[in-house]
C-alpha cells in the first residue's frame, strides 16, 4: 500500500466541511482505499462479487440442517437472480460471477454461470483428505485467474461469496489449524443445526484433524486435506486481487477462512483485505483477529452468498462520495475550527 | 404497531431461499417496517431528511470548537448541496428539507431553505432559560406540521439532522434530565473541544441545570429552558411524523435527545423511533438506552446532519428489497430445511 497515497487522502478530508474525522470509519475507508489503489483521490470503485459453490462429502456425517441439494439448487436461483445476493447486488450496482467449482450434480442449462468443476464434491475430510494437493493448486489457479481477468475488465474492488452445504465444518477444520483455535471454539451451528448437530459437528471437526494431521506449516496441504473447492477458489480470488492492487471484500466465515488461506500463503495479501462484517457464525471472529481485520458492521447475518460483503461496499461508495462531493471550508466559505 | 403485519412479514421472510433468520437485523427491520405500516409486505420506504439548523447563546460561554458563524454557513452549504448530507442523501436517494429555525443572521437568497425563525439563536442556558414555553411550543409545531406535510406528500420513512454550533451542550443538558444521567457523564467534545473545553462544556451544563431547575416531570418546561429551536423542532417532526404512522430514524447525539423530548412529551411516538447508529459523542449510549434502542451502526461518526440516518436508511431498503426480490424456496425449487 500507498501509505503516502492515504496521508494525502485523510489531508483532502480534512479540507471538507465538516469537524476532522468526524466521518470515523468512512474516513478511514477512504483513506485505505487510497493507499490500496495509490492515489490520493482514486475513482469510486467498480464493485465485482465472485460467488463460488461447491458441495462436501462431509455432507454424508449428517453435519448440515439442509441436505447437499440445496448447493446445486442455489446455483440456479443466483443464475436466474432470485437469491439474496443478486437482490443486495442490484441495489449496490455490483457485478456477480457465479462459479460452479464442483456441486454434486450440476444444473443444466443455466446461463451466466462458469463452469471450472474440480468434482462432484469433495471427499469426506472426516474419513480422508477433502482433495489431492494437485486439485488445491487447480483451484486455486481458477480463482486468481478469474480476480485477474475481472480485475483487467475494470473491476477495482471484489467481494468474495460462497454457497456450498457442509462449508462451515469445513472452514471450521481451517480454522483450527491456521488460526490456532479448538474445534469447539471453531464450528458454528451452520445454516442452523441442532444441539445434537453441533455436538456431530464438533465431532467431525477433531476426527478431521486427527484423520489428516494437516501440516500448519504448509496452507496448502491444510487447505488440501480439510478445505473445499470454493473455498480453494476463494483464497486464489483474493490473491489474483491482490496481485493486480484490487482490494478484497471479505463476508462470513467462508470468504474470511478463504481470505485467511491466501494470507498464510502469501502474507503480502493480508493488506488488500478488507472485513465487511462480524457474522453470527462462531468461528468468524478467530478468523478475523487471527487476520487482524475489524468488521464495518454487526448485524447478525450468517448468510453467506457475499451478503454482507455487498452491504459494506456501499460503504466504500459513500465514504467515496464524500472524498468526490462534499464542498471544502475554502469552496463554501465556512470558517475553519477556532485556534481557541 | 400492528405485532400480526410483523409476523406476518417474518412469515414470508422464512419462505426466502436463505435459512431462517440468516439475514438477522436486517430481516427484523423488514418485520418492523410492516408492523409500523400495518401490513404484512409494505411498499418500499419513500425517504425524507428534515435538516434542522438554529444557533445557541450558550455558545459565547466557549463550549464550541468552531465559531457559531459555522451555522449560517453551513445552511447555505446545503443549499448549495455540498455538505455531507447532500452527498449521502444523493447516494441513498433522500430528499432533504432545510429549516432555519433561528441562525444567528441568515444567509440571504438561499434556494431550497425553509425559513421558520424562533429568533437570532437562543439564550444563553447557563445564564437563563433558552427560550420561553411559548417559543418551544411554537418550534414543535414547526417540526409537527412539516413532518405531516412530508408524510401528505409520499414521505414513508423520515431521518432527523440538525446542525447548530454548541448544540452538543444543550443535549447534554436535556439528557441530564430527561435520562437522568450527570453532567459529566452526558458531556462529550461535540466538533472536537480540547480538555480544557470539555472541562468548560461541563461546568456550563452543570451550571444551566442550577440556574434553569428544569423540570424532569415537565418535558416542555426542560425543553424551553435548556433546549435549541432545531431540537425543538426535530422534537415536533417525531411527534408529526409518529402521528402518521411515518418511522422516524435518529441520527446521533442531538437528533436522538430530541427523540428522546418526543417520547417524553408523547410515549405513543416510541415504537416509531428508529436508532441509525451508535455515534462518538458521550452521551449518545445514555440516550438510546433511555429509549431502549439498539443502534444499526457502529462506525465512529460524529458529524451530525442526519448523515447516520441516511446510511442506516440504506439499510431499512436492502431489507425490504430482500423481502420483494428474494425468490422463495417453492418458486425456486429449493429444498428446505431436513427434519432430521
Amino acid at each position: 500500500p500507498d501509505v503516502e497515497a492515504g496521508r494525502q487522502c485523510q489531508g483532502l478530508l480534512d479540507m471538507k466541511t465538516k469537524p476532522q474525522g468526524s466521518l470515523g470509519r468512512l474516513e478511514e475507508l477512504a483513506c485505505q482505499w487510497a493507499a490500496l489503489r495509490g492515489e490520493p483521490a482514486p475513482a469510486m470503485p467498480r464493485k465485482g462479487m465472485v460467488v463460488m459453490a461447491a458441495d462436501h462429502g462431509v455432507t454424508e456425517e449428517g453435519v448440515s440442517a439442509y441436505p447437499a441439494e440445496v448447493t446445486a439448487q442455489m446455483v440456479a436461483n443466483f443464475s436466474r437472480g432470485g437469491a439474496a445476493i443478486n437482490v443486495l447486488s442490484r441495489q449496490h450496482d455490483v457485478r456477480v460471477e457465479v462459479v460452479d467449482m464442483g456441486v454434486r450434480v450440476p444444473v443444466e442449462g443455466l446461463t451466466g454461470v462458469r463452469h471450472h468443476r474440480m468434482g462432484p464434491g469433495t471427499g469426506n475430510l472426516a474419513r480422508g483428505p477433502a482433495m489431492s494437493r494437485k486439485t488445491a493448486e487447480e483451484a486455486l489457479s481458477v480463482g486468481a485467474l478469474l480476480a485477474i481477468e475481472l480485475a483487467e475488465s475494470g473491476v477495482t474492488l471484489l467481494g468474495l461469496g460462497d454457497m456450498g452445504i457442509g462449508n462451515t465444518t469445513a472452514s471450521a477444520a481451517l480454522t483450527c489449524v491456521l488460526a490456532g483455535v479448538s474445534p469447539d471454539m471453531a464450528t458454528g451451528r451452520g445454516t442452523g443445526v441442532d444441539d445434537a448437530g453441533l455436538t456431530r459437528k464438533v465431532d467431525v471437526v477433531r476426527r478431521a484433524l486427527v484423520v489428516n494431521q494437516p501440516d500448519a506449516a504448509d496452507p496448502l496441504d491444510v487447505l488440501a486435506k480439510v478445505g473445499g473447492f470454493e473455498i480453494a477458489g476463494l483464497a486464489g480470488a483474493a490473491l489474483g486481487a491482490a496481485s493486480r492492487r484490487v482490494p478484497v471484500m471479505l463476508d462470513g466465515f467462508i470468504s474470511s477462512v478463504a481470505g485467511l488461506v491466501a494470507a498464510r500463503l502469501c502474507p503480502r495479501v493480508m493488506p488488500f483485505l478488507m472485513a465487511s462484517h462480524m457474522s453470527r457464525e462462531a468461528g468468524h471472529r478467530r478468523v478475523l483477529e487471527a487476520l487482524r481485520l475489524r468488521p464495518l458492521l454487526d448485524l447478525g447475518l450468517r448468510l453467506g452468498e457475499g451478503t454482507g460483503a455487498v452491504l459494506a461496499m456501499g460503504l466504500v461508495d459513500s465514504s467515496l462520495h464524500v472524498l468526490h462531493e462534499m464542498a471544502t471550508f475554502a469552496s463554501a466559505g465556512v470558517a475553519e475550527k477556532s485556534q481557541r
